[in-house]
């Protein structure tokens, strides 16, 4: 039976955030009822509540970045028991037919994901998100949190966690390599996080040296400022790998004279602009550049596991519900260091 | 002793193509003399012909694509003797020290690679290119051409070859692999057939459809108009590569949209202004651009050699050297299927 669950959610396209409630659809054979615990707030929440990326579904409940713990399973359900420790990432669902759902890449299903708020799922009806005291998920697209990691700052590994590992992980930053992290906010400061706990050389490109404190403690052996044109002379040809988390237009091609030959810039935050580029400066020195967007169930579940090993949470300030649309405000600020994370319990 | 060669030559930038001679170096202890049979007309011969680089130097021998056959070694030659057929390709010299060129990629040299022509040598001197009957080259940067391969047809591979085949190993072209290949002209047909050859999937994406019957006859398997808007309808999410060896500006996103997931668009050729780019383009379905530039010496020496084994030369249209102006103004008007060859016995 579908319940109704107290969650803050828009009314319209950038009304703040009020607390309300809305449906939970009923417990399915294969599904997890989950008790939230705590929810990130991410940029692209922001966006979506403002109808940024296009006319939003109103009311929306935000979140994807959630960690709680099983309330309830479904008859059939075999991976999960009540009092698990559990979260959930940008999608609830996908085809599970298509050759990326195959393949464990179900942020790149061909019929698309569902996402987990400001989306339709299977039946047509509006996924909320996770600014909420409960959800009830598909045990396939459910992760395990490790036991190592407290819930908190489990969080928002879900998505800034794994959009940061996956790029990572896939142009091999490790032993030996040279990686830059540009910018160092929610995303960013996870980006340093795990390219260290890699074992590769991490470089913090930031507009200021304002953070440079903060990111030698996470983990950067160096700490650049890109206001500063010497930045550029003195890196030139120095990195392995980037990567860019700023949603502000880069000049990518200062950005690629940074790179050594064959090395890769890859995108996780881009402008919603068309940005400008030179091919000659991929042409010269045999460069890539490349985008990356969060990553599968799978690689979500290796990505936690490998920061429970590594002891790695996220840098967060913990808020009541009746906070977020302050904290909305300071994100747009650039004032949070480094990740907002509502306590479900104020709801 | 410096010797005098007949050679063709600009006088001044955008001069016509005349009948002169040039000085090359004395056959020193590691050079080989080569008496040359045949040199490519390469499109890129007539962009720094036209000072369309930057600024040349006058009087230019162009000519990057050599053939022809040892005359004389020099005292401490190894590799070659008299009498050897053998190739030059983009460049006969590079700083030999730094991680390129070590790594055998010595058209990225840290210091920059020595160009065949337009280029100064270490000593300060100018370089020549292949329009002439000899060329003085150290045997490190010269190409042994196999026996299978006829000289004529061999010439264009030192570029146009190379620039191919590079990104075609590299991103794993082969079988199982849908592989697009963006011009049909002096660079696209060697593609078309290097990666038939590698036994992938071969599409070409051409302005029309007016080289269709040459393109199936190179190997290609599919044959698309770009001027036709269903192109990019049907063939969305299709190719894991496509190489653009077009100078002309593309529409990116367009181009982009025909990769599956984890796809690669390598641009060879690439417009003088930048281009417009949305990153969303890459984010969605990780994606890379990339850029590609010759190859280093030992693999060229592959690509001759797999050409060699599977019977590839370029197509060809023999000139005498009094029809290189014409023969400019012809490459100009995209009128050559597909490499103009000049007999340097006519010089």
């Amino acid at each position: 039976m579908t319940m109704n669950v107290p969650a803050y959610a828009t009314l319209a396209a950038k009304a703040p955030l009020e607390r309300t409630t809305v449906p939970r659809r009923a417990v399915g054979a294969h599904d997890v009822l989950i008790e939230i615990k705590y929810a990130g707030i991410c940029h692209s929440d922001i966006h979506q509540a403002h109808d940024g990326w296009g006319e939003g579904i109103h009311p929306m409940v935000p979140g994807h970045e959630i960690a709680g713990v099983v309330a309830e399973t479904g008859a059939s359900v075999t991976r999960f028991q009540v009092g698990d420790r559990v979260g959930v990432g940008c999608f609830v669902d996908s085809c599970r037919e298509c050759a990326y759902c195959r393949q464990g890449q179900e942020q790149y299903c061909t019929r698309g994901m569902t996402g987990t708020y400001n989306d339709r799922d299977k039946n047509g009806d509006p996924t909320y998100g996770g600014y909420s005291t409960h959800i009830v998920v598909d045990e396939d697209y459910t992760l395990r949190i490790p036991d190592a990691l407290s819930l908190d700052t489990a969080a928002p590994l879900l998505c800034a966690g794994i959009t940061l590992y996956s790029p990572l992980a896939r142009w091999k930053a490790g032993p030996g390599k040279k990686v830059a992290v540009v910018g160092l906010g929610g995303l960013g400061h996870m980006g340093v996080k795990i390219a260290h706990a890699m074992g590769a050389e991490v470089t913090v490109l930031s507009q200021s040296l304002r953070k440079e404190a903060d990111g030698r403690k996470l983990g950067a052996d160096h700490f650049h400022a890109t206001s500063d044109p010497a930045t550029f002379q003195e890196l030139a040809g120095t990195f392995d790998l980037i990567v860019s988390t700023v949603s502000a237009p880069l000049d990518l091609g200062a950005y690629l004279g940074l790179l050594k030959t064959d090395g890769a810039l890859v995108n996780v935050g881009a402008p919603e602009e068309p940005v400008s580029l030179n091919l000659f400066s991929l042409i010269n020195g045999r460069k890539t550049l490349a985008g990356s967007m969060i990553g599968g169930i799978a690689e979500t579940q290796e990505m936690l596991d490998f920061c429970a090993e590594h002891g790695l949470g996220a840098e967060i300030e913990v808020i009541r519900a009746d906070q977020i649309n302050e904290a909305y405000e300071r994100v747009l600020a650039s004032d949070v260091r480094y990740r907002f994370v509502i306590d479900a319990s104020t709801i």
